[in-house]
């Protein structure tokens, strides 16, 4: 099974790609997610494992609008916990500059402001690749921040571990796959909808939603400029199956449009 | 007037600023949206320009984490389009690096992959910042994206104008001003409420909101990990004043948080 990711080797992306499908899988990496889906559509991947949500940025849209302009089911979720490990050559006194992705260097600003607050931070691609470039360049002074894995992988030595911000600090996945099924066990559905253009239609939605019991574990409204009261959503519902179904009947009346992207079993 | 924002001259956020403070506003740079309201308060700084939506990663969640962290007031609001360049000193047939910030070198990503497949895209900090390296580096075969200001500013040709993908490409940045009062022709309002732990608590307030009369411009849903039917929201409304007033008093017995982030003029 070969899986496209945006991200190198041991980057979070690769983690999480190898808790869904076993630590030898083969992974395509891509630059961006738009080639991501690219490499689907080329029929380079089978599969792909694309970020859609994290602590410190929430939502990314971009993604939510590569899966429904391909409409390439979700087939599964995963949750990671991201701890960063900042690791180098040399002691954390010789320290000057500070590589890494600069959403890795967001998730740890506190803890670098107190402890390196004369270090320069530079940004870098990819965690991963942030590691590797300080190893290759064995200088004492450089210093990276990635995942232990990645550490690891380059051989380059943990100065300081765990040092997020935020302890609670994840990334939702999402497992992306043509011409996958929903399994059995799925129990969580992410749609995409738009209101019809009338006050109340989005109340009207979710006061369905609540009546029927299911909860909405998001939700994240896109701008529709200059059309008051009317709306476009990413909704991600805790249910699936014949129940979503039924649900599905009372809410299409209130929609223009209503798109599922895909019913899968939620992450740990 | 000294305002704070992250970027450099020439930056889309220093051309946000030029929008609300004028021309002659004169910028603090900072690396990053935490140094941002750092330099707030240490006083470096009287006001803030943050961009908060852009259609391409939907909400910067950080920046409203931040302002619900630091309780400056929200007081105005900019919509502004933008538009990415392409400029170097070579022509297209000789280009074989391209720089700039991810995010711009993704809202231009179809016209590259159409016209450009075989340079490699380099990311950069800022994508004024990337103007001046080309500019600098005075290589014919780099070329840079940026804004019509920033290629101006630092002499650089433009090769193609106007790239990105979507026409319709803008960015929404807040005005903060510590101490800031909302302007009397204020017609819009950011909150941030957590519902109580009930199914339906949601459908409740979206429904106060649409009896009343008044549109919901975005509403953007923060996990809660483990807490099913408990959500943290950030809502834009678009009223303020005394009707913003009544509402909240019926809002408030729904919510366990109901905090004000500001009340400002929508821009246009």
């Amino acid at each position: 099974m070969k899986v496209a990711l945006q991200g190198e080797v041991a980057s979070f992306h690769h983690a999480a790609a190898r808790e869904w499908f076993g630590d030898d899988v083969a992974i395509v990496p891509a630059d961006s997610f738009g080639e991501v889906f690219g490499l689907l559509n080329r029929r380079e991947a089978e599969a792909a494992v694309v970020a859609v949500e994290n602590s410190l940025y929430g939502s990314i849209h971009q993604v939510f609008d590569l899966l429904e302009a391909h409409r390439y089911p979700i087939v599964g979720e995963i949750h990671l916990a991201i701890h960063q490990q900042l690791a180098g050559r040399g002691t954390p006194g010789q320290i000057t500059r500070i590589y890494s992705h600069p959403v890795a260097l967001a998730q740890c600003e506190a803890y670098l402001d107190a402890n390196f607050p004369n270090a320069e931070r530079l940004e870098f691609h990819d965690t991963a690749g942030a590691a590797k470039y300080v190893a290759e360049e064995n200088n004492p002074h450089y210093a990276a921040i990635a995942s232990a894995q990645a550490t690891e992988l380059y051989g380059l030595p943990i100065i300081a571990r765990d040092i997020e911000d935020n302890p609670a600090n994840f990334t939702r996945f999402l497992v992306i796959r043509p011409g996958g099924q929903p399994p059995e066990s799925a129990d969580r559905t992410t749609l995409v909808l738009t209101t019809n253009h009338t006050p109340g239609a989005l109340a009207k939605i979710l006061t369905i939603i609540a009546r029927a019991g299911v909860n909405l574990s998001n939700l994240q409204s896109r701008p529709i400029p200059g059309q008051p009261w009317k709306y476009r959503f990413y909704l991600v519902l805790d249910t699936a199956g014949d129940r979503l179904a039924r649900i599905g009947k009372q809410l299409r009346p209130l929609t223009q449009e209503y798109v599922i992207l895909g019913q899968y079993r939620r992450g740990d």
